[in-house]
This record gives C-alpha cells, structure tokens and sequence, in this order.
C-alpha cells in the first residue's frame, strides 16, 4: 500500500477513536458476581492483572493472590492443594484484561466475587471491576485471610445485591459527569479520586434512603460507599475499560486501548491490532515511600491494570488537574503542568470533557499513538502505588510504560498492513 | 505616646490576633432557635445583615425581609400591620453580627428560626448563621410566601432537632477540617463551597443513618443536607464568625474583624475599636451577570454578611485555590494568584492551615491591618453574589470594600489611643 494512502486511512480510523473516547458515557448501572457479568467467567476461573503469564514466572503476590482466589472460591481447603491444583492445569487462570475486567493492584477476581458493572451507554459496552474490600484486600494486594473472608461475604451477600437494587431503581449513576467535576477538584483519577467518591456518595445517599432497607443493611452499605479508602476507583476503571472496549478492533487505528503489568511484564494492546499483546519487561516506579526503611530495592515493577486511566487521558496525563499529588512528593504546580503538556505530545487529541482549572480549563490529552510515541521517544506517564516484594503498598509514584511494547506493536502493525 | 512605642505595641496585638486566628478549632456543635442560641434575642427581635441602618434607609429587599419575619413570627397577620409595627418602633430591628449572627444577603433571623451554631474550641466563642431554606429563602433573600413557611416549618420542626440530636451524638463536625481539605479542592468557601458540602455529607451520613430516624425524617433530612445548594456555607460563615468573636477587643489591635453591608452602607469594625462601626456607601458588584438582559443599573450594591469569609482570610483573599471562579468570568490562573497575592500586601500574615495547590501549598493571607490598607491604598476584594433591586441573585462577581471604611477606622485608633 502506498505511505500517503494508508497515512489518511490511520488518520481518519484515530480519528473515529477519537471521537468514541470523547463521546462515551459511561453509567455504573449494577453489582453483580464476576460469573454472572463477565462473558468467558467459568466457576473456576482466575483472573489476575497484567498480561497473561505462566504460573512459574508471576510474582510472589500475585500468586499468592491466586491462592487465596481458590480457597475462597472453596476449590482447595489448603495453600497446597491449591498450589497442586494449579501446577495440575485445573485452575482456569486468565488474564483479567482479556475479559474486559480491570484488576486493580494484583487483580484477582474470582466467580463468585462482586464486580461493579460500568456500561457506555453509547456503543454499549461493559467494564468490570470489583468494589474494594478496604485498604488491603484479596482482589488488590493478593491478601487473604479471615477478615478479609468475611468482608467479601458482605460484599457478595449484602453490599452487592443491595447497591444492584439501588442502582435500577436510579436508572445507574453516570460516572463520567462524577469525574468531570472531580477533574476540576484536584482528582486525577489514578491516585487521587478523593472528590469522586464524595459526589458519588452525595449523588447514591437519597436512593439509598429511600430503598426500605434494614436499618443494619443501610447502615453497612453507607459506611462501605462513605469509609471504604478509594471507593470510586473501580467504578472510574471499569468506565474506562467501557469507554476503551469501544475503542478496540478499529481497523487501521494506532492507538492503544490497554496498558498493564503483572509484576514482570508489561503489555500494550492497539485498536487495529485486537487483543494481541506487545510485552517487555514492566518498569519501576520512582516516587516517594511510606517510610524511610523502604526504598526501591524492596519494590516489585509494575503491577495492576490501573493504568488503564492514563490510557483513557487522566492519571499520569492529568497531573495538571492535581499539583497536589506532585507535591506530596517533592514537585511543584510547574511540574504537574509539564507532565501533562509532555503527554500531549504523544496523543491525538484533547479531552475537554475533563476541564483543568490550571490549564484555564483546557483537557488533558487523550489517544496515546503508537507512532508518536516512537516519533519523540516519549513513553506513557503512569501514577501508581509503588507495591512491597512481600503485598502492600510502600509509596507511591510514576513509571513510564517500556518503549520496547510500542515498538512491536509499530512492527506488527506494519506486519498486518504490509507496510 | 511615643511613636515607637505604639509601633510595638500594635505589633504585638497584631500577633496576638493573628495567633487567634489561626490557631482557632471551629466546630458545628449544635441547630437551635435563635431565640435560644443567640444572646440579646428576644420573641420580637428581627435581625438584619449589614451595619445597622433605620428604616426609612433601609434597601427595598431588606425591608421585605424584615416584613416577612414580622408575618414568620405571627408578630403581624399582614404586611401592612408589620410595617405600622416597624414604624411605632415595636418591633425590635438590630444588626445581626452586633449579636455574633451572620446574615448571608438580606440577613433576616427571627426568634423562632433554627441558627447552626458553630463554636471555637479553643476560645469558647460562638458564630451562628441559619440554614439556607433552599435557592431562595426569607433568611437571604427576604422572600416570604407559603412555601418559604412550609420549609422554614420544616427547618424548625423537623430538621434542625434532628441534627441537634445527631451533632451531640457526633460531638460536632469539625469545620476547620473540613474548609482546609475543600480549599484543595477549588473551593475558596464563599462564592464556591461544593467540596465543603460534599465533604460534610460523607462525614455526616454514617452518625444519620444510625440516629433511629423514622424513615421519612431520614429522608428529608439526607434532602436537606444533599440537595439544598451551598449547604455549607452558614457552616462555613458561622465558624468564621465564631474565630473572629475571639479576635475582637484586642486592645491596640489594628486588625479588621468585621466587614459588612446592608446594601447601602457598608462597614467595618477593628479588633481594638470593639463593636465600634466605620461606615461609608456600600460599593457595587462588578462581574458576570447570569442573564443578558442584567446589568449594574439593576443591581444594589454590597449586601450582606458574608464577607467575614474575607475578613477571615477566604473567599476573595484566596482566589487562588479558586481559579475556575475567575475562569467562569473570563478570567485566569494568573487573575486568580494576582488577586491573591494582592490581598497579602494588606495582611499581616499567612494561614498555613489552608494550603493551596496552586501556590505550591502556601497559604492565603489573613489578618486586614488598617494601616497596611491605606498604606498600600489597597482595599480587600469580596466574592460575592449581584443582588437584583427586586430580590434574588442576578449574577456573581467582586466588589471592594470602600476606602473610607479604613480611614474612619483609623482616625479613631488614633484618637483613642491620642496618636
């Protein structure tokens, strides 16, 4: 094919994604247990983040994480009857990203765990994302244990069907309206979503009040939605994934519709290119630790498909929507500007549905092109929770996606078009 | 006295302001009746906003105000009873903030009505300020109709006793806390309090829902805290007036701790002059009008209690945490630090309390001196609603509090302390 012919088909297909990205509304329309939502979700399957990866090469916590997925799924009574059943082939592991599902931190997802179910109300498309169990839990940090047994039961028997009713009787909560006017309250929606979670609970409390729930019940479920830390991450995830499910399989595109690591890998998908994966190594965060006795030496790459968010424009490419964040660990509003300008130069477009009052209310960029990636050499910016060796989060910081995943997909993509 | 010496001595009384300010722990402790709440209330007692002003000056919208108090009160059964009672001199009209009231707009607050009470911890001193009534309402803008009763009837019966009941079972919301993480969050707390607001009902809902409310006083309480626009604000003024009440009769004090207008004069007060007033014209609004059809010759110039959000250090003077204010008008981030950092050449220092992101977490200034004021020629900036001659909002802008406030002020200092 001639370079100036396919040039206009590449322009004109990002554009199309363009427009798919920016048009999207995403609503949180129910709650319900991963193998009922989830298409491809069998009753023992696993889901973890990241792009698939045998069971020998995943990190500890990750694998760990598949553990406790079994024991709560009752699959295995035992750490080693898991482990045995897992090394026998008779766990069905996946990777989450696959079947549309966002995993945040080790990102394990089982049949019977909730997910919060976001739909685009323009192409229709679902994203799926458990409701946090709390600061530390099974689905994030790979944890699992009594406590955390019981706080999934609530989810699964009592939070769960409860917010399903709440949320038909509300016709769902649009998510996109809740993060454009926390863009314009310091959430960048990847570290920070502290404003989202207040107009959520603030848009969901009369409903909730009005459902004719035990007193008990009603009390439960609003100290999960009020108490639990980051309570609106999953459902800003799962709107993404939404929004990005739309985006896929556009014939001709360069744009990427998923970022993700497993700890060891990390890997891009790119609209043309369908759910094919171009891996490297995943990259370290630098950022700022907890405490003084950690350092880098204790942390694992990345890990989680949360970077989903900057892949949808905010996160990393938002930093201008909240200074804050860079300057809890050392930057300057300069500095949160910058970032956000440098993303600029990798993408196609600018999200104004996402004002920034430091940007006198211009968007942040959205539509990261493979092919300006490697024209300037500039990688994704992504905000993220530096994660211990041993589970848990140690700080908190920045990575940049690996270079090496654009260029395969620049390669195969040339491959597909016989460029 | 020797120049020096009071040099010295105004300092230190400064400092010792300052230190008032800024080390206050403002608490919303309790929705009471006036009559019970407020010192020097009485059943037939009607406060207004601004210094105090006779009748016959009194602007239009004001008076209206004063007449349906009357009309609230059952002092009179019609509007023409009211005014021959306000003529006779039977009814007992005073200056709210001479009693620690603050009368957001019109500022009417009558015996009966429910004032939120919110007291300094650490000097003791109470604000109060009512619970807005909606959009429009007899306490702000001095509309008095069927439906205003029923929901003052509901303040008064309904919610206000209700939160009494879960505030004590609380042990109060701390105000402080709440305002330093909304001014992180593009609120400067006069104009905009929306994360003010949405922070309260997360903190709120989980003592609400346990307080064994029948469900439908629930209900209409979680209407009131969510749905009525700017709830936070009386907070907001009523814990800046309680910090203030600490700051008054500071002797050699030079700092103002009361600004304020009736519409037609405007006044202020300084720490070591006591309740003393130093009036002159109150000034216009210059801004942006919510209709084309509006102008200035349709608006009357600064009404109400509000700028205590000034005095206190916000609203104008912390423009920068706001810049989508600004921006909404046509201005910039650079207005919005501008505007700022103009206010702290007539401060005496900074309140570190509320950091803002956009000065890399300085804070606004706070504590008007007199002196600086007419050194520098510089007059503090209030955010603030248009008001239409007829009643109601008709746009958002700025007004500067007059010059000759200041010089009046500072004349008198001068007298007393025989400069």
């Amino acid at each position: 094919m001639e370079k100036e012919n396919i040039g206009t088909l590449i322009n004109e297909a990002n554009n199309r994604v363009l427009e798919i990205l920016l048009s999207a509304e995403p609503v949180w329309i129910d709650v319900k247990p991963a193998i009922e939502a989830v298409g491809g979700m069998r009753k023992n399957t696993i889901l973890h983040s990241g792009p698939p990866i045998p069971w020998e090469e995943m990190c500890k916590v990750q694998r760990k994480g598949i553990i406790g997925g079994i024991l709560h799924e009752r699959i295995a009574d035992s750490e080693e009857d898991a482990v045995n059943l897992v090394e026998k082939g008779v766990v069905d592991i996946k990777s989450a990203n696959d079947l549309r599902v966002v995993g945040a931190g080790v990102g394990i997802v089982t049949a019977s765990m909730m997910v919060n179910i976001c739909r685009d109300k323009r192409t229709g498309r679902e994203g799926y994302c458990c409701p946090f169990e709390g600061r530390v839990g099974l689905s994030t940090w790979g944890v699992y244990n009594e406590d955390i047994e019981k706080r999934l039961k609530v989810i699964e028997t009592l939070f769960g069907p409860t917010l399903s009713k709440v949320l038909k009787e509300c016709g769902g909560i649009d998510t996109k309206n809740i993060i454009a006017r926390a863009t314009q309250m310091q959430d960048e929606s990847h570290t920070r979503q502290v404003a989202s979670g207040l107009i959520l609970v603030s848009e969901i409390m009369p409903y909730l009040v009005r459902a004719n729930l035990d007193k008990d019940v009603l009390i439960q479920c609003v100290d999960i939605l009020v108490k639990t830390e980051r309570f609106f991450h999953p459902l800003g995830m799962a709107s993404f994934m939404a929004t990005l499910s739309g985006a896929m399989n556009i014939e001709y595109s360069t744009i990427v519709t998923t970022m993700t690591g497993n700890g060891v890998t990390f890997g891009i998908k790119v609209s043309s290119l369908g759910d094919e994966w171009f891996t490297d190594r995943a990259p370290l965060l630098y950022g700022k630790y907890l405490a003084p006795q950690w350092g880098p030496e204790d942390s694992i790459p990345w890990l989680g498909d949360s970077c989903i968010v900057e892949t949808s424009g905010l996160g990393g490419f938002a930093a201008a929507a909240a200074p804050l964040l860079l300057q809890l660990r050392g930057g300057s509003v300069k500095d949160a500007i910058w970032q956000t300008e440098e993303m600029r130069a990798i993408c196609v477009g600018t999200n104004n549905n996402f004002s920034i009052p430091l940007l006198d209310l211009m968007g942040p960029p959205v539509g990261i092109d493979i092919r300006k990636v490697l024209e300037t050499g500039i990688t994704p910016v992504l905000h993220g929770g530096i994660i211990s060796r041993e589970g848990g989060q140690i700080g908190a910081g920045t990575a940049r996606a690996p270079l090496e995943c654009f260029i395969k997909a620049l390669y195969a993509f040339g491959k597909k078009y016989q460029l």
